[in-house]
């Protein structure tokens, strides 16, 4: 990586491969949630990825070079510990509680990302790619509010009714 | 995991293990940052998780559990993902820059952990250590504002320079 180009190319490789990845976890995380709202969250947003999958190619397609991920070790991590809570729990509200703080963990990993890629986009010669990474990095936020919410709202009351009751 | 306690404990060994697995890493990222401004943020802040680590051990010490981590795969693919943006690059501006974001990705991660205790410590009987995560919280925030202004005020202008350079 000798180039900014070459590190914003690093990058855009890593998240492309991470949400391929969540295309595949998030039905997961979706069928092991109890409560129909985070079902739902997590239904929604796996529909927003594939229009965030589709964002990324376009990015590939602008600078001229083919959509290719790399493996991405943080993100088969969070998804990993994703499957911990699933396989550690029962369903109900405390695994559902688990699952909102994993979701909650990969919607900042990708904030982080599509944060610094603006940056470099903004600084290097990239600029016409800002407004399709703005756009995900804003759906990301408001996911990761929406997961934040069912947890404060709802779950986390439930989870600890059901820690008295256990 | 059958209650919000259990699910508590088990994310608070993660993250106990996260900052320590940190405290090794840091000195390797300072080390290999260039801009005297991103070295001393990377030693400044491998302090403050010093100070973290111990408030993680009154929180144990509050619940009356032994301090010890679990592995978290999460951490390690973020301090990975450092690794080898140090590997592929040479010192100089580019890798400060992909330093940086490696950097805020590991706060973000920090910050949706410490996030998902809070509301599980104020929704369940945790209160009393509520106020030594948030503080360790406020920290994590902040560290990855500096990251963030470091990279868009000065460092991925110079990446941008180097770019054009090569």
């Amino acid at each position: 990586m000798k180039s900014l180009d070459d590190l914003f190319m690093h990058f855009l490789r890593d998240i492309y491969y991470a949400e391929r990845q969540l295309l595949k976890a998030l039905p997961k995380m979706a069928k092991n949630a109890q409560v129909p709202a985070l079902k739902e969250a997590f239904t929604a947003h796996r529909e927003e990825t594939v229009h965030q999958v589709e964002r990324l190619k376009q990015v590939f397609e602008h600078l001229g070079k083919p959509a290719k991920g790399v493996p991405c070790e943080a993100i088969k991590g969070l998804i990993e510990e994703a499957e911990e809570v699933i396989g550690d729990s029962e369903a109900g509200p405390v695994r559902d509680a688990g699952l909102i703080a994993c979701g909650q963990a990969v919607e900042h990993y990708e904030m982080a990302r599509y944060g610094a890629l603006i940056g470099w986009a903004q600084a290097g010669g990239h600029k016409d790619v800002i407004g399709l990474l703005q756009q995900t990095l804003d759906e990301e936020k408001k996911a990761d509010r929406l997961l934040n919410d069912l947890a404060v709202k709802q779950i986390n009351k439930s989870a600890s009714v059901t820690a008295k009751a256990a």
